[in-house]
């Protein structure tokens, strides 16, 4: 009987403390917390030192990047690349012999509002917030130890800007998450003994960020020089899964070695590629997918984008429901200036994602893709989402007629955000849909409209 | 007899070189350059020293102007005012004991590029830019011989700002006009001898300004301190009217004197009362009138303005017709920010303006105040406007019916920008205009829509 | 009789409120008042905007007064100049893309303590005290209203400079004079109409500084480019003689114009030349005479002078005794920094010349040139000086025996200082001095030993 | 046999590989490197970010230590100092709400010329140089992978100062040592984990620097909050004498721990005391001693130093004897700025030692204590050191008779830089000599004056 007991008390010590070990196998397991594939819409925060240039040459089309400003301290000493004399000239031009470094005096946040922030990001419907805590240049936006005069309390806007915006955040009841580069450019411990670094400056670093302001999300990057052992990412994530404060609710992106990449982690991402991937199964599991990207071509505030390179709202809803109907999440990005704000157009352009997601959110919100939707086409312009029994097709373009098949029946059709009816005709499971009469006063949002079709699924 | 050939030839020579005396009965029968009136919408510019804090505190509806940035200097040392102190506890706050006149060095436009500037004004529908050479802080955008050390070119951004735009704007075949303020709050030779003021810095600076750069418009402002004689402008205007380059195009604005207000000028204003006046006789001449306003509530760039505070293009566009269908122009405000970007919030906004006049311009450029016009109320949500023999009707609602009184002869309606027909009928002078049927690939523009009654006037 | 009274009220008015006309016959007719010959050792100050940079090239013997800092904004726009690449690298490595001006905001003299410098200056010796008011760079130490914003209240310091030191000047006793230049190198309005410049700007401006600060010298400068005439320096010289408050006290220099130099003024300058000039008729009247130099080779406070620049206290209590011996006084410059500190060295080469006279100050506080005393050679190397009956003779290097020629009558000799007694014999009128035994602990002083020759003279 | 063997592997091993065990009882076998003994006279340089606002309150002699204005930023957090609110006054009062660290960018080095340093060192008759690489705030005045962007290459100087002066110092065969502080006031890692500290950061950080630049001194400090187990001193002394590209050469100070002081290290420090150690017996080894101070009170550069707060010459002088005398080294400190300058007063103070060293340097270089010396008195006013079988009597006060006993015979007595002959009387071991007669033109020297004994000791 006292075997029985410590047999159970073994286990239970096993299952509390323990649950995961640190390799691959064992992490994945893990299933990932459902808040997030349900959230669908979350803004990314790029904000830095860069900040303060907030420069970068004008298009990222040409395959260098040229478009990222929170590179630009790299571009700087990057004599191989193709832009690398764009930036340099640029910088002596207006900053002589100033180095990066010097920057940090003029990244002063004095206008920083984190409750307006939280407040625009709720209006905005997203549901989750992903901070820059630290990137490529290694400063960090908290008081890292690990990090010493180089970092937003010590030096700079002398104020705690992970924590302050995480505070706001939470308070609006959005899912709090940090960015978090695992390599620095030019930290010279990194550059000379990689070890040495993983062991004395991140892995404390990581594990502080965690324990302090307990996040949500941990949205790693910079991984692809070394392997997920150099990092000892499984170790970590054992650490973040078994023990940490957010051991049930963190989730981790894949972005853990350069062998990690849609293999491990708590969902898969798809930056860059704009073709996205699939929840499809890895390792055995399904995971959950995000694609993030900039209002303009650059992740940190870029002063030479004018509003031609910024997306305008109707592109950024059509993306949103592109991705979202593959599955995905959509993380879009805003660029705050060095003194705090959030510039009035990417105000704008959350605003116009806000108004058309409190008409569509049901559209959007908890849904998943629709396993029989056929693909979107220039042609059909529609797209399509599921949630329970009811199936809701998007239209891009306004059309006369819709066409919808494998609907197995035909409850209800309603425009969402519309007043009146709809009228359809519903013949071998194919819906046919006539678009109502609108004008300007009544047409419910702009850029795409949704037709909800409640318990069309089995 | 060659005696009096000679009397003859003196008084040609006269009233060539001196067609206009220097007193206002005189220089009021100078007839407006007609340009003026036809042009409608003009693009008001303010950009100095107060660029650099771009701040003020939030709303102008208080009565005292809170929300002007570029009274930053002023309400530093203005202890009366109710909202002085909420300045000078930000200014503390984050320029401990700089002065406003260290602000200079941060003043430095280096990412100024006036040809994409001058490119926005055009694509925005706009026919003139009036620049602040010289607001009340006594900072001038050009190389001032009276200002030395107090200019663009000696400090700051070094570089000719009123000149480089000026070059930009005539280039895109845009009328270039400057903002001068008569008055300067802390200059001492002003405060503490006017005249001395006026005869030795002043006038000297006015007429290098429009001898160097040509200007079509001169646009004062803080003459309220003292009547015109004081300010010698009558005798300023004769040299304008008689000798400067600009003699034939230029127009200048009412604001010579606290006594000459919607009595003399090219053109009276209507800044802040919003209602407007009208193109009355005043001295037995029809004036034009302009209204000026910001786009925001500042006219200086106002880094506290987030996006509740900006119009609508919607609010502007029905700004815009309000005041053309009364017969004035339109002057919008926009505010660069210290290092020479038009804001892209600002872009914004004018490129709504630009589409809409692409499609509606006809009924706003060369038109005039229809005097039959019923005023819009609330219900009618109606605007008129006429040119030549056409009537033009704006509806800044979607109506499914319009009727127009007073109309002569239905020849031709036609709703502008839409391809298809518009169905009317017209009885007792009255036409009742049937709306198409429009969805949102077929409605023509956003906003507001004209109604183009073609020879509809005698 | 009526007659006569009319032309003695005519006189007495004359004489009372118009004593000099504004010409040099007239004006030469002042007499210098008599605090001015007897003073003998002043402080002049070169202190403004060059005070920042700081820095010149190395020394002035090329011909080219490499050396003096305070003219660093001419170099820059000097390229025929040799120095002229040399300033122009040294601002461009160091400062970029700065202009001159933008060195004012480094001008802060916030450790500015002016009862210390008096302390020093008085502690020194020194009787009075020359501050450069305004140098060519036309950057004024007062809130001059000719000068806005660009004088030392409006900008930098944010402190009125020369009226602080004014006042803690005159608390010692010592006399305040300010340094005044009459041209301005780049001031547009000078360099495009000087009669509009010096009506304007520059007549008012002196003025002002005369009556706000009521000076006992003005010290003007800067007057080569233009004959008195232009500069219009007789009426304001009897404007200052006649009816500034200070008519009766003030002296001014010979720089007037191109024409004046040793010709008009309380007295004469004699900078550079080193070979000094003496109280020669001029005009009918003997004027004194001052040489002023600096204690390194620049007057502004150059960082690029090493302490072998810098003259020892030797070699200027030599400076001071041969000047004063031959009639002159001693201005001696010391450059602060733009902190408002005196450098140390410069306290401490103040201190040797105040130690040094404390113990031989009747040699030459109200001393005049002996007119009978034979040249000072390499092998004398003796000075000598008069003041009553008594003579001075200043041996600048220690020897045994000491030969003085033309001596009346040998009443007492004294070695100042020195306690014993001093041997002497006396054939002839010439007095033959044996050098006292001394060491280390009875030697009165350093650089130079004065016997006086009590009752020598008739 | 065996044993013999044993004995000889162990004594091969030990003093080839490990000559040094890391414990104090083998460390302190290891004697003194002759040259430092010998040399006497050395220059400390204190040099940081604090030499930028280079401002300490007036004076040490409160017990409080204010006048150290390397200790600044210390006083702005140590509330419970009496000094504090002074240095926080001065801090808001002229730097507002910036940072200490923000200083950083107004520490430039511009004007570094380090062979003119190293030429001054040499001309003061310096035999070795002693940097502060690291002070108490943690920069780093080398490129330290170890507290990157805290370093001077990384920012502020952008240049390896400590490298750069180590090449122009060894270029005059003087030695080159580094000070380098244990502890970092505010380093959260130290503060939180001295261990983490002192294995990941200092012990990495001091090995860089020896293997680096190989200095013949490291002199260390702030060690007084853990004993010398914690800050590994052993363990890092055994690599320092047994490992490192020095073994042979350097000499460390005391301070290793607070349980070290005076009894290990290669010489013992005496700073603050005045008092001095002597070369006693500790652990059995009799060591040198250094005592070290500044020319003013404040060891970084202090602004607010005026003249009276420097010593005179004739007081370093006494002091460099004093301490001499007593067998110690006088470590004499100087405090560039911040833009790279010695302050010229402290070359002036330095030439004064050199100029008396130069006439009076055999009696300084390589002596020793003599053991049968009196001690120095008011009414002596007499030092001794002894070289050989040379005896130096050195007089701080011109004396006209000087006695001294103990005199083992009398062959040659000569007043060092003086020409002439010496008279005196030799009795009973009694040495009484008579001062020659001197004037300015004859004495040797200032300050003091030194009887050189030749074979006066057995």
């Amino acid at each position: 009987m006292r075997k029985i007991l410590l047999i159970l008390t073994t286990l239970l010590c096993f299952s509390t403390y323990a649950q995961y070990k640190p390799d691959w196998q064992s992490l994945d397991q893990r299933q990932t917390p459902a808040w997030f594939e349900d959230a669908k819409f979350g803004i990314f925060i790029h904000w830095g030192i860069y900040s303060v240039p907030a420069w970068a040459t004008n298009s990222n089309a040409d395959g260098f990047g040229s478009g990222y400003a929170e590179w630009y301290w790299q571009r700087l000493f990057a004599p191989n690349l193709k832009i690398h004399k764009e930036f340099v000239a640029f910088h002596e031009k207006n900053y002589g012999k100033s180095s990066y470094q010097d920057f940090v005096q003029q990244f002063k946040a004095e206008l920083f509002q984190p409750d307006d922030w939280a407040k625009i990001f709720e209006q905005a419907g997203a549901k989750y917030v992903v901070l820059t805590s630290k990137h490529h240049e290694g400063f960090t936006l908290w008081p890292s130890p690990q990090s010493w005069n180089w970092n937003a309390v010590d030096v700079g806007p002398h104020r705690d800007l992970a924590g302050d915006l995480s505070k706001a955040v939470k308070a609006k009841n959005l899912h709090m998450g940090y960015y978090y580069s695992l390599y620095e450019w030019f930290n010279p411990v990194y550059k000379s003994d990689v070890n040495t670094y993983v062991n004395e400056r991140m892995i404390p670093q990581m594990k502080d960020l965690v324990t302090k302001y307990q996040p949500d999300i941990l949205w790693t990057d910079g991984e692809w020089d070394h392997p997920a052992k150099t990092w000892k990412s499984e170790e970590f994530l054992a650490w973040l899964y078994n023990d940490s404060p957010v051991k049930n609710s963190v989730v981790v992106n894949d972005r853990w070695g350069n062998d990690t990449k849609s293999k491990h982690g708590s969902f898969y991402t798809s930056e860059y590629g704009h073709g996205g991937t699939d929840n499809t199964l890895t390792n055995g599991f399904a995971r959950p997918w995000e694609e993030c990207r900039g209002i303009g071509e650059s992740f940190g505030y870029n002063r030479n984008e004018n509003l031609g390179v910024y997306q305008t709202g109707e592109q950024l809803v059509h993306q949103l429901i592109d991705i979202v109907s593959r599955g995905g999440n959509f993380l879009l990005n805003i660029g705050p200036t060095a003194d705090g704000r959030i510039p009035v157009i990417m105000q704008q352009r959350l605003r116009e994602m806000g108004n058309w997601l409190k008409v569509n959110g049901s559209a959007i919100y908890g849904t998943r893709k629709w396993n029989k939707a056929p693909a979107y086409t220039k042609e059909s312009k529609l797209y399509f989402t599921q949630k329970g029994k009811a199936l809701y097709a998007i239209a891009s373009k306004w059309q006369e007629t819709i066409t919808v098949e494998n609907v197995e029946k035909p409850v209800k059709v309603k425009l969402l955000g519309f007043g009146g009816e709809v009228k359809y005709t519903y013949k071998n499971k194919v819906l046919t849909i006539t678009a109502p009469q609108v004008n300007p006063n009544t047409i419910p949002c702009e850029y795409a409209w949704t037709y909800e079709l409640t318990d069309a699924l089995k």
